[in-house]
């Protein structure tokens, strides 16, 4: 069967997450319903890259479906743009996956970033993409926490007790704090990520930010493997899945499988 | 009285635009509404540098308030802000307004940007926020065409027919065309624009972009004075009132007074 490599954007607001869910529409749902409709009504299997929990957004998530026939991707992109309509859900790019390929299996890096709106005011344009964090974050030592975690780790203390990963050893490649303005953005790359491993970095750099912890409180955190020490899952609409990479690892190639991602602030 | 100045930030689709119309909920009915709980429930008046339409999104509009009394300008601006929940309303920045000073009259700069999202497939994480045009655009062509209107010019081709002004002679300081990715960004500054002086702009330089009139196509529907040789008013949704300046005009001041307004690329 012929697979399609897909590259897709959505808000995370009208979803349940990128897995099928029983208690509303995934994204999954939405693109294997859309595909099925290009496959003659046969179901359609579909896999992605990032498995986004409901709520998280996605600039440049990498999906596969697989059809029963060879059809022009471009027709397979715009059937799909069509047949998803009008939900908040794009497929920007489509082509042929290679012999072999798989979305999940085969991508190398993936980048997050997370949105901190740090101001007095509440979030009004940015609302339901950023996490409103109303006092005063210093993002400068955040920054400097966060490269403690940076390196081969076992991140049991940042991972969601239902995460289902053997192991909770990750080498996190990046993790930068920047501010523009109001807005602090926590850029995290890895070959892959535990569950809620990004939110649960956000919400215990916040309370470095708020200078409630300190750089050694992170080294013992990250030391405790413990998920109890960490501070709370910063809530999912701050995330963004921003690409995904298939090349060599931590060669940077990854940025160009994503015309689409917005240029991240170093 | 003493008068508040107010550095408001909302998302356009939420309200009718800031005037107050018997259709529906305005920006101004919102923040009046609010100020009159601050008020001891009298009425509050207010007015606005920008009278933006529905739809039409605010980083940096500038507002004022009177009261009855004085109260210290942060409680003021987190009155508004607690009393406009859950709105997409933000009062961001709240000052005591000096002698004489108006929102609207006494404003020299207004600045808007307009953004097309130009790309084959729909708007996703921009929905709502952005004109989407799916056929490619030469941005170049656009911004070669736009500086033909830059200057003193008798806009009656670009302004709208209920435009209540009584001149169509305007100033525009400044019109850039420029794209990142897939984002073609129109950035307009003047003392003062007509009524969808920016939109009617924005649909007849995309007819630029496809190639479907040249510069001299520009210059002849600038030189005719007539509304009906020009493009199409662009959707209200790609819109955003940046910032209003109050300094001496055209000394790039103004930028200065919204510390939260996107940086604009230039």
């Amino acid at each position: 069967m012929p697979r399609y490599r897909l590259l897709v954007e959505y808000d995370g607001a009208a979803f349940v997450g990128w897995p099928r869910q029983p208690n509303g529409l995934s994204v999954q749902q939405a693109i294997e319903e859309a595909a099925s409709r290009l496959n003659g009504g046969a179901p359609v299997a579909s896999a992605a890259a990032g498995r986004t929990d409901a709520g998280v957004h996605a600039a440049g998530q990498v999906a596969q479906i697989d059809l029963g026939r060879e059809h022009p991707p471009e027709r397979v992109r715009d059937a799909l743009n069509f047949h998803t309509r009008p939900l908040p859900l794009a497929v920007l790019d489509c082509t042929r996956a290679p012999e072999g390929w798989h979305a999940r299996f085969s991508a190398t890096e993936r980048a997050y970033d997370y949105v901190i709106l740090n101001r007095r005011a509440p979030a009004a344009l940015d609302l339901g993409r950023v996490w409103h964090v109303p006092v005063p974050l210093d993002h400068g030592a955040m920054h400097r926490a966060a490269q403690l975690l940076v390196g081969r780790h076992d991140f049991s203390s940042f991972r969601a007790a239902e995460c289902q990963a053997k192991s909770a050893l990750r080498t996190l490649d990046r993790l930068a704090v920047t501010r523009e303005g109001d807005r602090i953005r926590l850029h995290a790359r890895a070959r892959s990520f535990l569950h809620h491993q990004v939110r649960n970095i956000a919400g215990t750099l916040a309370q470095v930010g708020r200078g409630r912890w300190s750089e050694a409180d992170i080294a013992a955190i990250l030391a405790a493997r413990d998920r109890r020490r960490a501070g709370e899952t910063a809530p999912p609409q701050g995330l963004t899945l921003l690409f995904v990479g298939y090349g060599p690892p931590g060669d940077g190639a990854a940025a160009d499988q994503t015309p689409n991602a917005p240029s991240t602030s170093r």
